[in-house]
C-alpha cells in the first residue's frame, strides 16, 4: 500500500489504495498442432502508485483505465500465457514498468483445469472436460521503493528498488478420511458438552497459499511441476498417520511442502473442519458404528495457520493482498 | 399431482400438492474391511396423497413429519445405500407402503463422487479427495391411483396400482471443443447482427436426464454401471465430428444413448451454449486467429431438447417432476 | 412443447424442444424529466416450433440465432419496458408473428426493484439504492396450434390459433413469525422422534407463481398494481391467527390472493420450512423459554401446493414452463 | 496473530495461527412483551494465543474446542445481543478472559436486518420480513501483550495490556446513479480503446469497514445509532454532484463519514465499478441516447481505499483480520 497522501484542512487523507479490473475471464487456445491446448484464466489486475489526485480532484491523469488493464491482459494473452504466475509477472513489470507513477500492485488468477476427454480409447486432441476438483491460484504482489519491509524477490524486471513477491496456491480441494482421526484431551469449562473421541470422520477444504524464495521469484522458474509436487504432498500427508487435531494435519501437511521445497519460504494454510456428525440411530432400534452420518454446512470449525522457517521473516506486503488467511 | 381436494363454499380449492424434508446430507461409509467405500448423497423426499386437512382445517392427523421423513432416510441408510436410484426405490415404497393416504410421491438425490487420494503410489484405504465434475442425480416418482398416464414402471413394490418411474441423471459435466464447431446458414432479420463462422469454441454444462423402463425400473438394475456408460456416451459423441449447431450435438449425444441402452425410454438434455467470444485484438497490431478468448457469464445460449422413442409415450408425471427441462 | 418431428430408421426421434438466450441483462433508464425511473431486468426468451433440420440434419434455415433474440429484447427496450409482463407480451407476439415455425415459446424475466435513495430528506431524483427483498417474476407461455389444452389467454396477438398464458410471480420473499405457530396432531410411527409444540418459529422463503385470465392476459392489464396487491396480501395472510402448519398458512395465503384477484386463475406456492432450532442451555444451567434459536441452514421441510379454483382447468403448457413447482 | 513457536530440528515452525468456530447462526428472540424483537447473527469465534502443542504434538490441552465456542455464543445469546459489536465484545472478553493461553483473537458477525410487516396498516407485532438490502458487519479484534503495534481500543475489559480493536461495517449496498457520472482525461497507451464519457451510468456495492476508537470501543457505545448515520452518509454522499471518477465518489463519502464521527479513526472503502454497456441499436435503425443498457457481470472495477486521518496511526493487527480489503 502506499503512504499517505496530499491532505486537506480536515486532517482526512487518502491512506493505501489500489483499483484496477478484477476477473477476467481469458481463454488461451494453443494450436500450433492437432492437439490444441488450453489455459482458462480469471485473471486481477490493480495498480498501487500516487492515485491521489483522483481521489482528491477528481483529475484522472493518473488513472490508467480499469478498461486498459484488460485490454493488456488479453493482448498479453496472444503471446502465449504459460503458468499463472509467470503471465502476472509479465503484467506486472508492463504496468510498473510503463507508468512512473505506478509503484506497485498486485496480480491475481485463477487456473482452471481442464482434462482431455477420452473418447474410443484416446484423449481426444481438442475436447475437454473440466476438473471440478481444486482451483488453483497465483499471486503477484510488486512493492514500490519505500514500501520497506524486506521482500522475497530481490529487485524486479520493472525497475528501481522495487520487491516481487511470487505466492501460488490452491483452493477448494475437498478431502475426507472415514477414520483415523479423533479429538481428545482438550480443556472443559461451564460450556462444554463435547465428547471425546478417537475415531471419527475428518472433512475439510484445503485452502493453501505458499511463497516463493529465491529461484522461485522468476518468470523462469517451472511453476507448474512445483504446484503439481505441493498439491501432491499435501494430498499424501493428509492420508497419513493418525489425525490427533485438525491443527496437527495441517501443520504436518505444510511441513512436509517446506521440507521438499527449498524455494518455498512460507506456507499457510486455511482448513474448515466440516463436521459429519454420527446420527443417533438408537430410538430406532438400531446400532450406529460410525457408518452413518450427517455433513453438516454450518456452523463449521475453522483452523489456520502458517509454517515458516526459522529466521525467514513474513513480508507483510505478501501476505495482506491474501484475502481470509490469518 | 393430487386431484383437486375438499372445497370451500368460495369455489377456491386445493390442487395439486406435495410436500417433505429436502436436502438431507447423508453420508454412508462401508467399514466392512480395512477399504472403506463412501456414498455421499443429498437427498430429499416429497409425499403426495390426501392432505388435504393440513391445507384447509390445519389437521395433522395425515402429515407425516418430514423430521420423519429425515429420520427415516438415515436409518435406512445403515444398511447401505448401494445406487442413488435403488435407495430412493426403497424411500419411495416404504412411505407409499407404510400410510394409506400417501399415493404416491417425489424422491431425489444428488450423488457426489469420491476418489481415493494416490499416497505413495496407491490408492488410499479409508482416504479420499472429492471429484468436483459433474453431480449424478436421480429422480423416483410414485403415481398413485388415478394418476392416470400409463406409466413406465409397470406396478411397483409398493402395492395396489401404483407406477413408479425412475429418471437418472447428471449436471455440471462442463465440456469444451477447441474446433470443429460452427453456425452458419441461419435466418436473418432486422435485429441479426452476428457473423456466420465455421471455426469458433463450443462450451457447455450437460445436463441430462434419462427415463429408464422395463428392467430398468427394479432396485435390482445396475444403475452404476449404466450411469458409466451413459457418461461415457455422453462425453464421447460430445468430440465426434463438427458441430453444425449445438442442436445437432445433443441430438446425437441422445441419440448415442438411445441407441445402446433399450432399457431407456428418452434422454432430455439442457446444454448452454457458454459463448467465448474471439477478442479483437487488432487496435493494438494484433491478429488473433481464434486463440484468444473472452469467456463470457451472461447471457448465454440455451438449448433444450427430449430425444425420444417413437410411439413411446412421455409420462408427464415422469417429466413435471424435474425442474427446468423443457 | 412440439410434437414429436421427423424419424430414422431407429426409431428414435425429435421429442419437445425449444431454444433462446438467457438471463439478458437489460437495463432501461427513462429521462424525460429530471426525475428519472429506472427498470432493471433479467430476460430469458426461448423458442418453440419446427427446429427439426437443426437438430436431425444441421440445417439452420429455422434457428433464428440466440444472438438475434438478445437483440430484439435491447432493441425493445428503446421504446421502454413497463411492466415485465407486457414486455414479454411484446416479445412473444413478435417472435411468434415474424417466423412461420416458431409456433410458441417461453419468455421469462426477473425484475430488481430499486427504491429511491433519500438524501438531505427527499428521494433522490437519479440515485438509487436497491432493494434486496423479493425479486419478482413474469413468464409468457405461448401454446401454437395443436397445443391442445384450452388455454387461459384466448387468441393472441401473434396471430392463428395461438393461446398465451401469462404468469406472474415472486421469490426470496424472506418472512418469519417469532410465535403464533405450532405442529401438532401427526401420525407417529417406528421413525417419529418429533416432539409436539405449540410455540415455534415459522420462517419461510416465499415463492409464488399465479396465472392471470380473461383481462389478465392483455398487455393492457394494469401487472404492476396486481403485483403490489398480491404481494401485500401474501405478507398480510402470513401475519394472521395460529398456524398449525405451514400447510394451513400456505393455503389461507393463496386463498386470499383468488378472493380478491378475480383475474387469477389460480396461484402455486413453494415454501420451505426454515427450521429456527430452540438450543438447549440447560447444559449451562440456563433456561430457554423459546428465545434462542439455531437457524439451520440443510435440511428444510418444504411445503408446496397449488391454491385452485373450483371448475377451471390448470393449462399443463404453462404450468409445466415453470420450474421447480409442484 | 502470534509469534513463531516452539521449534524442531529442521528449522520449520509454527507461525501466525488462529482457529475457532465458524458461521454460528444465532437468533435471538426478545418477547418480554408482546411486541416481539429479533435479533439475526452469522457469528465467527477465532482464538488466538499458545497452541503449539496441538500442532506440533497432537496435545490439545490449550484447544478450547470451536464447539464450546458455538455453546458460548448461545449461552450468552441468552441475556440478549444487542449490537453486534457490544456483543463481540462479550465474547472476546469472556475467552481472552478465561484461559491464560488465549491472548487475543478475531471475533466476527454479519447482521440480518428484519422489518416488521405491515398488515391492516400497521407493523404487526411478531411477523417481520427480511430486509435484503445490506448486511452489517461487525468485527473485533484482540492483541495480546507483545502484539506490539499501540492499538486504538487501549486496555480491554479483558485484562492485562491486550489491546481491542473494533470495526463496524457493511457490504452489499448496491446502489447506481443513472447520471452526473463521467470518466474522462485519463493516460493512453498502446492498449487504450476506451471513448471518454461525460455521462455514464455509476454503480457499484458498497462495501465499508470503519474502526472506531476512544469512546467507540467500549460496550456501552451507541454502536447501532453510529451505523444508522454512517450508512445514511455513505448514500447522501453517493448522490451528491458530479462523479469525475469511482476513486473521487468514494473518497467524498470516506470523508463525510470522518467529519461527522470524531470517534471513527479510519475507513476503507471497497466497491466495484459495476459496468453498464450503452448498447449500439444503430444497426436496427435506433438512437440510444444513454437509454439501455446492458449490465455487465464480469470482468468489473474494483476500487479501494482507506481515507484516514492525518498522524493516526493504523493499526495492522485490526486491518489484517478484515479480508478482501487493500
Amino acid at each position: 500500500m502506499t503512504e499517505q497522501q496530499s491532505s486537506a484542512a480536515s486532517g482526512i487523507v487518502l491512506g493505501a489504495n489500489q483499483y484496477g479490473k478484477a476477473e477476467v475471464r481469458v481463454v488461451k487456445v494453443t494450436r500450433d498442432t492437432a492437439r490444441h491446448e488450453i489455459d482458462d484464466l480469471n485473471v486481477t489486475s490493480q495498480l498501487r502508485g500516487d492515485f491521489s489526485a483522483a481521489h482528491l480532484a477528481g483529475d484522472n491523469a493518473h488513472v490508467v483505465p480499469t478498461d486498459t488493464q484488460k485490454n493488456t491482459i488479453f493482448a498479453f494473452a496472444r503471446d502465449g500465457i504459460g503458468s499463472p504466475e509467470a503471465f502476472l509477472l509479465r503484467l506486472a513489470d508492463h504496468f510498473t514498468g510503463s507508468f512512473d507513477w505506478v509503484t506497485g500492485g498486485r496480480w491475481e488468477a485463477e487456473k482452471f483445469a481442464w482434462q482431455r476427454i477420452v473418447a474410443h480409447g484416446e484423449p481426444h486432441d481438442h475436447s475437454f472436460v473440466r476438473s471440478g476438483q481444486e482451483v488453483r491460484t497465483a499471486l503477484v504482489v510488486v512493492e514500490g521503493a519505500g514500501g520497506g519491509v524486506g521482500g522475497t524477490g530481490g529487485t524486479g524486471g520493472g525497475g528501481g528498488d522495487r520487491t516481487r513477491h511470487v505466492l501460488a496456491g490452491l483452493k477448494e480441494l475437498t478431502v475426507l478420511k472415514t477414520t483415523e482421526s479423533g479429538f481428545e484431551g482438550y480443556p472443559r469449562d461451564r460450556y462444554t458438552t463435547l465428547p471425546e473421541t478417537r475415531d471419527r470422520i475428518l472433512a475439510t477444504d484445503v485452502s493453501a497459499r505458499w511463497l516463493y524464495r529465491g529461484a522461485g521469484v522468476d518468470a523462469g522458474f517451472d511453476y507448474d511441476a512445483a504446484y503439481d509436487s505441493v498439491r501432491g504432498l499435501l494430498l499424501e500427508t493428509f492420508t497419513e498417520g493418525y489425525s490427533a487435531a485438525l491443527q496437527t494435519t495441517l501443520f504436518d501437511m505444510g511441513r512436509r511442502v517446506l521440507e521438499r521445497h527449498d524455494e518455498i519460504a512460507e506456507i499457510r494454510l486455511s482448513m474448515p473442519n466440516k463436521h459429519h456428525f454420527v446420527v443417533d440411530l438408537s430410538p430406532f432400534g438400531l446400532d450406529n458404528p460410525n457408518e452413518v452420518f450427517y455433513a453438516a454446512d454450518r456452523p463449521y470449525g475453522l483452523i489456520e495457520a502458517a509454517v515458516v522457517r526459522e529466521g525467514v521473516d513474513s513480508p507483510a506486503a505478501a501476505w495482506e493482498a491474501v484475502a481470509g488467511f490469518c
